[in-house]
C-alpha cells in the first residue's frame, strides 16, 4: 500500500519501521528532519512538507498532542487540503474526544475517510509490533487497513463507526494505568515506612493477584525509583488525564480518582518533574510520607 | 497434627474442611453451632466452648473482625488462658496491625507462640485450597506449620519475624483490590454514558493490559451490576480500608486513594448497601453520573 | 457618560438600572428583547443589534459565560468591529483568564481600551448597588470609569494593569465560596445525622466564628434545603470552578479542594440539578449520609 | 465555688486564672508542676495528685487529648474514684464523641454528674475570657455552672442533655476552621503563582465577603508564612480531624473534605512539621505548586 506517515517520535519511528518491513511504500514526514533520515535507510521516501506525505491511499498520524494533530490536519498545506478524495486518514495519536469528532466531520466534508486508531503500548512495544490497536470509524475503511494494523500491532479492536469512541477508550485505559501507578505508590509508601522490603512485597503481589506485566513493570520502576529515562513523560500523562476529565466533564461523569491523578501529575510537573516518567507520581507519595 | 479451628464462616468452613481432608485431627468451634455440625460429618470434633478447641498443638482463628478475635483470645476461657505453653496460635483473619502487635506480646507473655497468616482469596478459593497465605512470626514456628498452609493454600509467603508485617501486607493488598474496583467503576460510568458497550470494553481491557482474573471477575460484576450475593460484603471492605487508614495514620503515611475509598464504602453502607458486595461502590459512580 | 450596556440577565438588569439612575445615557442590548423594554421605561435607549450599543464612550458587558462574551466581541458586527478608537470595554462577566488575555490583546490591536471588572454579589446586591467590583487594566482608563463603578457597587478594588488578574481573583473568590458551601454541607450532614438541631448549630456558628452574611445566607439555604429559585444556578458554579481549574492547570497549581468541588457540581448537574442553586451540593452530602 | 482544675496547658492556665479572678476557690493540678506554681501566686492551692483536686463541688479538666482525659478520670486515684457523690465533672477538652459517651456512663454509675463543655478560641481568648463555650449535659447541672462559664468565656451555648453532642459540635467547628485554612492556602498558591500580591488579595477578601477575624488571622499567617510559634499545633489538628472522621464513620457520614484535611495534616506532620501551627498545611499547597 502507498502510505504517508507523519510523526516519527519514539512511538512513530517504530511503527513506520514495521510498515516498511511489511513491504509497504511509505513516505515519512517529521517536523525535525533527523529522524526521517534514519527511516530513509530502510527504504522510506522522505517528505519535506506535510503535503508531500499526503499523495497516498492512507495517511497515518502519530503525534504528541491535540495541537500537533490540529496543525498537521487543518493548517495550509495540511492533510485536509492536500489529500485526495477517498484518502483514509488514520489518527493513531492519543487525542481528545472533541478533536476526534471535529476531524471526522472535516474529513467527511472533504470526502476523505477518517479512522481513529490509538494504541496501547510503550516504545518497545511499538518497535516490536506488539501494540494493541483500538479502532473506530466506517467499517469498510477499517477493514481495508487491517494489513497495516497487523504490521504494527499484536491485536486490533473495533469499537464501531464513531471515531471518538476509540479515543475515549484509549483515554480511559490510560486513566486505569495511572490509577494503578498511584495506588501502588501509596501502598509502597505504607509498606516501606513500616520497614517491610518493597521488592518482596512487589514479588508477592505480582505472583498472585496482579500477575501481569503492567504491575510488574510499573511496580519495578516504583521500587527502584527509576524515573529516567521516561518511557512516558509526566507532561504527556498530565495531558491524557486532562483529556479524560474534559471528556468526562462534557458527558457529565464525575471521576474522583481521575481528579486526584490530575492533581498528582500537576504537582509532579510543578515541582520540576517535567522530564520524569509519569510513574514518578509515586515519589510524591513517598515524600509526603516523609520517606 | 492436633488442631483447634475457631471460626467457621464462609472462609473458615472451607479451610477447616481442607485440613480435615489432609488428615489432621481438628476440633472446631463456632459461636453459632450449626456450621460445626456440618464439619462433624467430615470427622471434626465439635467444641462447645473456645477452651475445648485449645487442647491442641496449634489453634487457628478465622474470624470476621478485630472484636471477635480479641474476645476469643482475651476473654475468660479464651485462647490465652486455655492453651498450653508452646501452643501456636495462627491468626488468619484480616485484622488490624495494632491488634496483631498486642496478640504477639500477649502470647509471648503466656509462653505461647503467635503467627499472623492472613489470606488472599474469596470463599471459592478457600474451598478449593487455592488461597495465597501471607505469614509472619518466629521462623521455626512458621516452618512447623508448613503442612497446614499447604493444605489450605496454593502458595505461602514469609514476611519475617514481626507478625504485624503480614497483617499490613494483607490490608494493603485489599486496598489495591478496592482501588481497582473504584477505577473500573469510574471508567465504566464514562464508557457507559458515552454509549459504548461496557462488555466489549471489559473484554478489550482484560485481553490486553489487565489480563488477570481479578479484573475479569470484578469487571464482570460491575458490568452485570451483580452485587448479590456478596462474595465480600461492603461492611467488611469498609472495615479493611478503615484498618488500612488506621495503620497508615499510625505510621504517618497519607493515602489519598484509601481516603477516597473509605468515603465511597461509607456512602454505600449509609445508603443501604450493607448486604451488597463491596464492588457495588461502582454503582455509586454510575448513579453520580446520572446513569 | 454615554454608555452601551450588553447583557440584561438577573445581574445586568440591576446594574444598568443603577447606571440610569445615576444619570448616565445608556443604550442597552440583550439577545432576547423583553428585558430591554423594561429598561426603556427608565430612560434607556434600546439597541436591536450589538453594534448599535457600541456608539458610546464605554461599553459594558455582563454575560453568562465565555462563549457569550466571545461572540459579542469577536463576531461580525461585534464590539471589536463596531466600537470606535479609544472606546473602553468593561467586561464585568465572570470569564476565564485565557479569554480575558485574548480580549486585552484584541482591543489593544483595535486601539480600544479594555478593563476587566468582575463583581461579587448576588442579584439583590446588583439591584441595590451593593456589589464589590474587582478591576484591572490601564490605570487611567479605570480611574475614568470610577463614577460608573460607584453607581453600581459599594466598593471597588484595583488589581493592576493586567486585566486577567481581576478575573483570576474573581474566580478564586467563587472557589472560596463554593468551599464554604461544601464544608457546611458536610458538617450539617454530620450534625443532622447525630440528631442535633441544624438551625441551633448554624446559629452557634454564625454568632461566633462565622459571623458574616455569607455563612448565614448559605447556611440558611442548606438547613432549609431551599435550592429553588436559584440565586446562582449549579451550571454556573460548575462553569466557574471549571475556569478556576483551567487557570490553575495553566499555572501548574494543584487545588484538590477545587477538584472535589468540580466533581460535586458535576454530580449535581448529572443527577438532574440543572435548575437548582449551587448550594444544592449540600444535598449530595446529605444523600450520601443516607439522610 | 470550690473547684478543682486539672490541666494547665496554654488554654487551661488562662481559664484557671480567670476563675481565680472571679473569686472562686481553685485547687489546680498539672502533671508537670511548674505551671501550677505560677497560679499559686494568684491564690490557687496546688495539688500534687489528681485526687487532691477532686475534693471540690466541681472538677474541670482541660487536657491535650483523649488519652490524658481517660487517664485522669479512670486511673487509680482518678476523678471517678476520688470525687464524691454529686460532684460535677466539666470536661472542656476537645475529645472524641466515644470517650464523652463513656464518661457520661461512668460518672452516672458513680452518682457523679458529667458536663461536656469544649471551647472555641485560641490561647489569647482563654487568657482574656473571650472563649465560646459549647455545653451539653443535665440542664440543672449546666445551669449551676453558669457563673464558671461566664468567668471563662464571652458566650455559652447549650446543646441538650447528651454530652457527646457538645463534643461533636466542637469537632465539626474545628473541621470548618481547617477547611477555611486549606481553601485559603490553595487560593493563595494560585494567586501567588499568578504574580498577584497576596496581601492585597487577602485585604480584598476580608473587607468584603470574609470580613471576620478567623479569615483575617489565618489569612495573615498564610501570607506571612508565619507558622511558629504554633497557636494550635499540627498534631492537635490532626488529632481533631481524626476524631471528626471517627465520629463521622461511626454515624456513617462520608466527609470528603475532612478526609482531604486528614491527609494534609498527616503529610505536614510526616514531613517534619510537628512543631508548626496547623495553618502550615498551606505551605504544602505552595510547595506542590512549585512556589
Amino acid at each position: 500500500m502507498k502510505l504517508g506517515f507523519i510523526g516519527l517520535g519514539r512511538m512513530g519511528a517504530g511503527m513506520a519501521t514495521n510498515l516498511l518491513k511489511a513491504g509497504h511504500e511509505v513516505t515519512v514526514y517529521n517536523r525535525s528532519s533527523g529522524k526521517a533520515q534514519a527511516l530513509s535507510a530502510l527504504g522510506a521516501s522522505v517528505a519535506t512538507r506535510v503535503s508531500d506525505a499526503c499523495r497516498a491511499e492512507t495517511v497515518i498520524t502519530m503525534l504528541a498532542n491535540d495541537d500537533a494533530v490540529q496543525s498537521v490536519v487543518f493548517d495550509d498545506g495540511g492533510i485536509l487540503a492536500s489529500a485526495g478524495t477517498g484518502t483514509v486518514h488514520i489518527s493513531m495519536s492519543t487525542i481528545g474526544v472533541g478533536l476526534s469528532a471535529r476531524l471526522a466531520v472535516a474529513h467527511a466534508g472533504a470526502r476523505q475517510r477518517f479512522i481513529a486508531a490509538p494504541v496501547f503500548g510503550r516504545p518497545e512495544a511499538a518497535a516490536s509490533a506488539q501494540l494493541y490497536i483500538v479502532s473506530a470509524g466506517e467499517r469498510a475503511a477499517v477493514d481495508g487497513c487491517a494489513p497495516l494494523f497487523s504490521a504494527m500491532g499484536q491485536k486490533m479492536f473495533y469499537l464501531g463507526v464513531e471515531p471518538p469512541a476509540a479515543n475515549l477508550v484509549k483515554l480511559s485505559g490510560n486513566f486505569l494505568i495511572a490509577s494503578v501507578i498511584e495506588s501502588l505508590g501509596e501502598a509502597m509508601a505504607l509498606i516501606g515506612k513500616a520497614g517491610i522490603d518493597q521488592r518482596t512485597y512487589l514479588d508477592l503481589l505480582t505472583s498472585t493477584l496482579f500477575n501481569v506485566p503492567l504491575y510488574k513493570n510499573y511496580g519495578g520502576l516504583i521500587v527502584e525509583r527509576k524515573f529516567e529515562p521516561a518511557g512516558f513523560a509526566a507532561p504527556l500523562g498530565l495531558k491524557d488525564i486532562g483529556l479524560t476529565l474534559a471528556a468526562a466533564g462534557e458527558l457529565r461523569v464525575p471521576m474522583p480518582v481521575a481528579s486526584l491523578l490530575h492533581d498528582r501529575l500537576l504537582t509532579l510537573v510543578a515541582r520540576g518533574g517535567e522530564a520524569l516518567d509519569w510513574s514518578a507520581i509515586s515519589s510524591l507519595s513517598a515524600a509526603d510520607a516523609g520517606l
